[in-house]
């Protein structure tokens, strides 16, 4: 008799397996976590968001609001490596093009969680959330590393200390321009960002190139897979009148 | 009688003035945040380095290694905006070359306490810190952006958005890299570093330019002002011949 309050939760429980429960409290929470900074989030809120009660909340994460966040952000980091999964096939910039698709709208759906991760000060961020992010950029930038033939891959050959250097300011930059797009209400539309980006990652290729023999191998066999019509081809003509003002800083000969 | 153990330290107090001392314990603490994470700094060890009780620096930083932590942080802050002063005079790519001379000078000393509030997680991260961090971040758009000729003075048109963006996704990569160079044992020598941070923006720009007509008027107002013996010079003789292989990516006519 005193148990009937609770009743409706209890039998929702039953009729769930336990990897059910989970995934869908998981999922709960990250449409939570996506769209508020995790400060703003209340176990409350994700019962109901859930349909369940606070206490089967607290059963499956006894660790609270914290544990939850880390949960769903390990989930989130999952679903983010899976767009950077590209098959190794066509000009390379096209390959990243649809790579940065994906993440943008990975950004688009996850707005302010994202934000309030990437920009810290907050209590939920802890050194577990922090190794969880860096998972990430990690994972990113094999996978453009690896777009540049330079996988990790057996018989593949790792990239120098340079050429990582310069994926990984890149992702840094990417994600600032991300946290700056959703501040500035996610203007420019999305696919004129990705190919801005792009037209980053090609023109930081071209001057690490110029100083660093690998880069520079590295985007010989590169130019050799683009075309006129991909995204190197349209900056290298858009870029030639900038270049051409610039005629009085080379050598004469 | 029983205050004779404390007299040394009470002596020390009554010597400096409370600006004097607010100075001393500040240092102190710098010294100490500069090359460890803030978790690891505790109140004792910055009263033995400022020579002074225990209960001294509580007399000042009633908040504690928090309160020390967000008061060094602020005077680091200060530091740091100071570096990024240079007159607006000679080729604007040798400025940005003699900031970043300085912000890498800056991040050699501040090593470990600089990679500990950037790479985040730490329990002394609050909004507080980050509002310090992103003040720093936004000091040194706005001064690059004055070298690029859109400063927010007087009489200066302000930058448009994607030029802003631009500038703070390279800001976010310099930090990046900052990181990295710190991870890698300071390698390769700072100058180097520098040489390539400055590749970096020149290549940025000229991508940018490619699309956006504010970036394309500041960067044919910028080469007026660039030498063949510069960063730039240098930079667009050494990328010819990656150019050079570009060839079949341009439209013929």
């Amino acid at each position: 008799m005193t148990s009937a309050p609770a009743a409706p939760p209890v039998r929702a429980y039953r009729r769930l397996g336990v990897e059910e429960r989970r995934a869908q409290l998981l999922g709960a929470a990250l449409t939570l976590f996506a769209h508020r900074a995790p400060d703003d989030v209340s176990i409350d809120e994700v019962a109901v968001a859930a349909g369940v009660s606070r206490p089967l909340v607290y059963r499956y994460f006894p660790g609270g609001r914290q544990q939850l966040y880390e949960a769903a952000l390990g989930s989130a980091a999952e679903q983010l490596t899976l767009c950077f999964a590209e098959p190794a096939a066509g000009p390379p910039t096209e390959r990243v093009s649809r790579v940065l698709d994906r993440y943008l709208g990975f950004v688009d759906q996850h707005d302010a969680g994202f934000s309030a991760l990437l920009r810290g000060g907050s209590v939920a961020e802890t050194s577990r959330t922090s190794a969880i992010v860096d998972g990430v950029r990690r994972a990113a930038a094999e996978q453009i590393l690896l777009h540049l033939g330079r996988g990790t891959g057996p018989g593949q050959e790792p990239a120098g200390p340079r050429l990582r250097m310069m994926v990984k300011t890149w992702i840094a930059a990417v994600e600032a321009a991300s946290l700056i797009w959703l501040d500035e209400d996610k203007q420019p539309a999305a696919p004129d960002l990705r190919g801005w980006l792009v037209d980053h990652l090609i023109a930081l290729l071209t001057a690490t190139a110029a100083s660093d023999d690998e880069t520079a191998a590295v985007v010989a066999e590169l130019l050799g897979q683009e075309t006129s019509e991909g995204p190197a081809g349209r900056l290298a003509a858009r870029v030639l009148p900038v270049a051409g003002r610039a005629a009085h800083l080379l050598p004469q000969d």
